[in-house]
């Protein structure tokens, strides 16, 4: 490394022993540091790029880790990592057993509240500061910085709510961007964004109309703006709101003009900023444009369906239905919750719509489904996006307990594809009419069909399970992706003609006829799925075989009761025993 | 009924047929039928008089059931039930197979959507409205009725944040009456309370702010004044909204005086309206007073104790630690989201947080508890009122799924008290630091110990079940207050030396030591739950004995994978095979 400022500072501490007039150039080194090995280690970037003197100033003139700072979210906090002790292991970011990519309490005092899902830093700052009077602690500051995209979903307006009616020594810093992984959404943005322009808003703005201490909007690059102000700040008691006005990607010149891409871009030239091609030849397409150019080819005959989104067009595909029917496709921003209930008040218009949510995500909206969809039994399709593994973003985004918590609630479908046609199939089957709500979930990432996956569609019967190969002696029973693991496994068993596999992709209903014909024919079953036992698939496939009296041994393959952090899909798979060398050692064991 | 022109009232056209100036007599009227109704059934008063008039005009003024008509959380929705061809069978209100409280689309085409839980209706009247553009139905009105509290609540402001930058032709009307069961909390309620007294919000209020055509405050009890006004805005394409000014029990005197007794104030004297006194004597105090009085108790010696509601300090007993340590408890409003996790902020902080959420609630927080409780492995105490059968409020208010959705989540342990005595002792042991959250579910109303439920604390070991009584060869395990019943089936048992009965408070961890107990004694268990049987307690059991191949035959009582509508807790826990005869009858059968 150039850098010289940058290698000495391992702390808040360290940091403030600084001249004012050197933080610009700390600044430099931190953006150039955080380019550099996210070039190469991918992750993050334009986040973090634009909260570079943000970050600086905040750790410069509070007295971190005694005040309390949350970062919402957490993709903005790699400089805050960098700055607190962790420079030295930040190239292992996101990797197995490396650092998180988020802010993770049992990693740094620094670190004082987990995220990874939006809108929480209010709440919890909150709770802190609320927490410090009771202490007596009345010098301390508790600090939430929060986007312009986070801060308009609903849980963080319930604690605007809540703290304007305190005397929390509360800071809610609005890091305006106006983006978050897409362009931001909705009416507020819009008058934010009006901000900017130099319209008067002093005199009776929202915030203030909440009762919050409101100054801004200010420069978030200029240092010497932002010191000033937050040293004015830190003398203030109660709550307070600071309006930062950022650039996401600053300092990367194509991060700046192409933000979406750079939010995540993948390994990229760290002097030009330009991506490298990713070698996609002859890889399958990811479920996601599947999910999205399947949706489009439907819309086209059936002008009855609609495609919604909580702020994830991009990462979910639903781009492409918003680039050709814009009318009929929605981003309503992050508020998983409205997402549900929208969806459910056009159902009962006879609107077919497909809602595609983060499986993580759509624990947002469970009393949604449970009270606005599944108990009027209302026909959404609900697309969850990334179930099972995510990989590097670990514990905070894993889909891994959708097939728990949606099994339990009545009148839903739940189906989990095996590949590509099959979600075809299944999106296809759905918009023609199912009488109840249905819930479809596929991984995030690549398929498993390199070529002719755009096959015509078939109507799917509900509830029919398969016999993908005829055994003899042992019963394997997985749903969804993993049966691709399953199948290769089976494959490298010794004598595998003791093996038989079925895949059942409707978790909900089962396919009792199936079931019955299996338990009459094997003394063994081995259910495998992606998520967690408890409750999930094979719990059920056990529960029926029980309350059925048929004497099986069943072994469930999925998720323990733990939580799993990051790294690789394969990595994971592999300590979940999930991953082929896995599954064949099981199989050779009971059969 | 001495009532001339409700009588003839079967829709929203009959209602069109009566002039103007016959209105004010119809308000009486309904007044006085839903007075006279309430008086003897009991339910929900308050609410519904407070929008009398606001009622008549939007059925008078609009083409109900075209337009479309969302009535938020329903407790204001009689006079609305009872127009719209549903006087004659008001008073099977709330009864097993009688009208719903709530609005219930299977009931009638005037109710549009199904609510219960609160803050719906913005979301579910844009998707209306966003449907009726796409069908070309630019003529069609869509209007959501909210209070000030359920406005306050997250997924309400998602839905403005949204409706605000679209066409859609809604109609939001903010029903402002400084409360909701409870007096409205939080910074928006102060800031509607200033519009009242007459300052200048007409240039850059909130709701304009959120590119609103906003109107108001008009007086909701002045027929011509909402007439004129709602005539105008039938008109007016787009987002509106109009701020009407209600009193909560409006015409009946003691009402408006006490909105807190009066949101559903039991049998009363329909002149005057006087609450007749319920019999009480001699009955067991009710869980929600043992939790809060023993709340209190605990917090006189630890001072670290806090307590936490969303908007039911009332329904909860929060209210007697608001009383007595009122810096120490929280109520936040209704913002479920918001609560859990301001207890997490505050648990990083070492205060010892007791988080009461009625079980149905937690719903709306479950990403919150995942996220933010037990993937940081924080120590909130979560109380879950109203778990299993909440009787007259119905399908919407069960806590039938809060064992299911829990217990696929780690790290966090699952209490289910048998009486007020192991409530208690639970809160005490909780309080004393865990290293783990916990939920405590706990019914609605009465326990089951008359006198000295309020023995000295004991500190309980987690994770430990018990044998209530002995037995040769059947092992019934129960959960939670349900128990009571099996106890009390097997006291009526002819033989019932064969019956052993096993007590698990703790769903998770269970007691395995005792499992394997039973497992090695019985060939017949015998599972009993007040909540879902997919992925619940029952479950667990199962599980475990499968997975440890002890060959037992499990039979799983609990609720089937469908939706319990309303009838007394009696009824619903007969129909649903959990009252004493029921089990009985199995019990008989299995032994």
């Amino acid at each position: 490394m150039s850098s010289n400022l940058l290698q000495n500072i391992n702390s808040s501490l360290d940091l403030k022993k600084l001249k004012e007039s050197e933080l610009p150039t700390l600044a430099k080194e931190l953006r150039d540091f955080i380019i550099k090995i996210i070039s190469q280690k991918e992750g993050h970037l334009g986040a973090s790029l634009g909260v570079v003197e943000l970050t600086i100033a905040l750790h410069y003139v509070f007295d971190t880790p005694n005040d309390l700072l949350v970062w919402d979210v957490g993709h903005q906090a790699y400089g805050h990592k960098i700055l607190t002790g962790r420079r030295d292991v930040f190239h292992t970011n996101r990797d197995l057993n490396g650092i998180s990519g988020f802010p993770k309490r049992s990693e740094s005092l620094y670190d004082t509240f987990g995220v990874g899902h939006s809108s929480t830093s209010i709440s919890a700052a909150l709770g802190m500061a609320l927490a410090s009077n009771l202490k007596n602690e009345f010098d301390k500051q508790h600090i939430a910085v929060i986007g312009d995209a986070s801060i308009a979903s609903g849980m963080a307006f319930e604690a605007l709510n809540h703290a304007g009616v305190t005397d929390a020594n509360l800071l809610i810093i609005l890091n305006d961007n106006a983006i978050g992984i897409d362009p931001s959404i909705g009416a507020l943005k819009e008058y934010l964004a009006s901000f900017k322009e130099g319209d008067v808003h002093e005199e009776n703005n929202i915030f203030k109309a909440l009762n919050f201490n409101y100054s801004g909007p200010i420069d978030g690059h200029d240092l010497d703006a932002l010191i000033l102000e937050l040293k004015r700040l830190k003398a203030v008691k109660g709550p307070k709101f600071l309006h930062v006005i950022t650039t996401k990607g600053k300092g990367l010149q194509l991060a700046e003009e192409n933000q979406v891409k750079y939010h995540a871009p993948g390994k990229f030239d760290p002097e030009t900023g330009k991506i490298y091609p990713k070698e996609e030849e002859g890889l399958p397409q990811k479920f996601q444009d599947v999910f999205g150019h399947t949706l489009v080819e439907l819309a086209e005959t059936n002008e009855k369906i609609i495609g919604v989104t909580p702020a994830m067009p991009s990462g979910s595909s639903l781009k492409y239905m918003m680039d050709r029917f814009s009318d009929r496709a929605f981003d309503v921003g992050i508020a998983e919750q409205h997402a549900v209930t929208l969806s459910a008040g056009m159902a009962t218009q006879g609107m077919i719509v497909f809602c595609n949510v983060y499986s993580t995500f759509l624990q947002r909206a469970y009393d949604q489904v449970i009270h606005d969809v599944a108990l009027q039994n209302l026909p959404v399709i609900f697309c969850l996006d990334r179930s099972g593994f995510v990989g590097e973003d670990g514990a905070t985004h894993h889909g891994l307990f959708d097939l728990a918590f949606l099994s339990c609630v009545p009148n839903i479908i739940i189906y989990a594809p095996l590949n590509e046609i099959e979600l075809r199939n299944i999106m296809f089957t759905a918009q023609l009419g199912l009488n109840h709500p249905i819930a479809i979930r596929y991984p995030r990432g690549r398929g498993f069909i390199k070529d002719n996956w755009k096959l015509p569609f078939e109507k799917l019967e509900i509830g029919k399970g398969f016999c993908l190969k005829e055994g003899s002696k042992v019963a394997v029973i997985s749903t969804g992706t993993i049966g691709n693991n399953v199948i290769e496994a089976i494959k490298l068993v010794s004598d595998n003609s003791k093996l038989a596999h079925y895949h059942f992709p409707f978790v909900k209903p089962l396919d009792i006829g199936l079931l019955i014909e299996i338990g009459g024919k094997f003394d063994v079953v081995i259910t495998v799925e992606e998520g967690v036992i408890n409750g999930g698939f094979g719990s059920l496939v056990a529960s029926f075989f029980n309350e059925n009296e048929f004497k099986i041994k069943i072994k469930k393959l999925g998720i323990l009761d733990e939580f799993i952090e990051q790294g690789s899909v394969a990595e994971l798979q592999k300590n979940s025993g999930l991953d082929i060398q896995s599954l064949l050692k099981i199989f050779e064991k009971m059969i």
